[in-house]
């Protein structure tokens, strides 16, 4: 949010106002019953709000009213939704492009994970931060332009914390994971910080469009990192779902200075936060690709 | 929207105003990138907006400045999407009541369709009035605290109409609404209004709960219509969601006067309008109940 906004509430509507204060104000009403602020709006949302009022001809008034009563009855918090920018069958099948850009998923979440057109790597977002991590092990922040086939985001917002410290492996990670869930019926957002013995991840590298994953043939390159300070991000998602997005735990790592990370394969615990987050919903985006809409995809 | 809302554009933003129309303001800004707007509201609107400020601590202006921009972001039309109240495979497997009420689907579209809690007949929304269709073949107008286990709503908002003059049988309607599709791999909201030769519709007659629909056993109750006017509502859900949605198209049938109707079974065709609507979004709520949360579903 911009920190320029300035509202000034008049308080009391009477047919003339005059304040002695920094910003003088003086009209007449007709309309006692409303009530008036003034509003400093920037630049670009003033042009935005005269574009969309002279393109509907509808009053700019009737827009504000409209846009604050939507606003305050859908609540200030977004949506507490998992979005998927497209059903993952669509990549699996070797759709590896898609015109969703980075920027769109902004919108509908801070938090998540996917990929990028041609596969050209795994993505992690943390902190509204997007990464791109390459086949060699690599990260870099992407810019909003790049575009994904396939990506899972929501706003982050735990509503779980556990501390957990032990030497647990793979399988007993997952045990834990399993026993943090109330319902396998609910999706789950999770935010995994901390110190690992050793995580084990892999990257996809950049495929030819149309040739599905499972007849790529092609062992993904992988990485070992020991004693490891990094954060995985990732989610729960119910076996009948399987067809929008993949199903049970898939995380994505990155090193805490967000330079190396991939999808997780291994792990071993040592001293780790996981966050859960509960999401009862979940919002899939079909997209509008000639390539999407003539696939020929699993039922 | 409120005829009340007024609000000033002040198109420069010099460090002094003054305009010589009915309002007169005047005042000094430091900040010329911004611009100003006086903006007349309605006094619960008013108290809304300082209720939430007070109460988030977040500066009203701010609160302001985000409604416009995701009111402009997101467009003033409604989210272009299909909703689900729950997925539908939870109904099928005997799971009947669940906590959504039929004014929680009023957020969600003014059309649509789905059942009643203990599977208490076939519902209807058009127009944004919710009917229920029951095992006697009587439609009635349903209030909002009734709840619901499974409904599929979307704002309505055709993209394309037909009209279709013919003797068309079930097979040969089926055809025709294959054929306007444009793709098998996207969501559509399908509205038909007109005169049928001939409607055979069944309605579920109410169920004891946590028995499967498959193993009722129970043949529902069907009726035939001859030569009447009438209006179908549904939707076509793509093969892959059908752990989520009824797959292919799904249409519910009422009369014109809005006292009969229940689940398409067989139709043959007079003259009738087809209204489509292509949406690329689907919204899918999970229950919070027990009951679903702990359900055994199938993968």
């Amino acid at each position: 949010m911009s920190p320029r906004g300035r509202v000034h509430l008049l308080p009391a509507p009477p047919p003339f106002i005059r304040t002695t204060r920094e910003d003088e104000l003086m009209f007449e009403t007709d309309r006692p019953a409303n009530r008036d602020c003034l509003i400093s709006l920037p630049p670009d949302l003033f042009a935005m709000l005269e574009e969309l009022g002279s393109s509907t001809g509808e009053p700019v008034a009737g827009i504000v009213e409209q846009a604050l009563r939507s606003y305050l009855r859908n609540g200030s918090k977004p949506d507490n939704s998992v979005y998927l920018s497209a059903p993952v069958n669509a990549m699996m099948k070797g759709f590896y492009r898609q015109n969703t850009a980075i920027r769109d998923l902004h919108r509908h979440g801070d938090f998540g994970l996917g990929t990028f057109n041609d596969l050209d790597g795994e993505m992690v977002m943390l902190d509204g931060r997007v990464y791109q991590l390459r086949a060699d092990g690599k990260a870099d922040e992407v810019d909003g332009a790049v575009r994904t086939p396939f990506a899972c985001v929501t706003f982050f917002s735990a509503d779980t914390v556990e501390e957990i410290e032990g030497d647990f492996d793979t399988a007993g990670f997952n045990t834990l994971l399993h026993r943090m869930i109330p319902s396998e019926n609910m999706l789950y957002a999770v935010r995994i910080d901390g110190l690992f013995r050793h995580v084990n991840v892999w990257s996809v590298t950049r495929q030819e469009n149309y040739r599905p994953v499972d007849e790529t043939g092609e062992n993904f390159p992988s990485f070992v990192y020991e004693n490891i300070e990094g954060t995985m991000a990732g989610f729960y998602t119910p076996k009948f779902i399987k067809s929008l997005n993949l199903a049970g735990f898939h995380l994505h790592f990155m090193t805490a200075d967000r330079r190396r990370g991939g999808h997780v394969h291994e792990c071993r615990l040592e001293r780790i936060r996981i966050a859960l987050q509960h999401v009862p919903r979940l919002t899939l985006n079909l997209p509008m690709t000639l390539d999407y809409l003539t696939a020929l995809l699993p039922r």
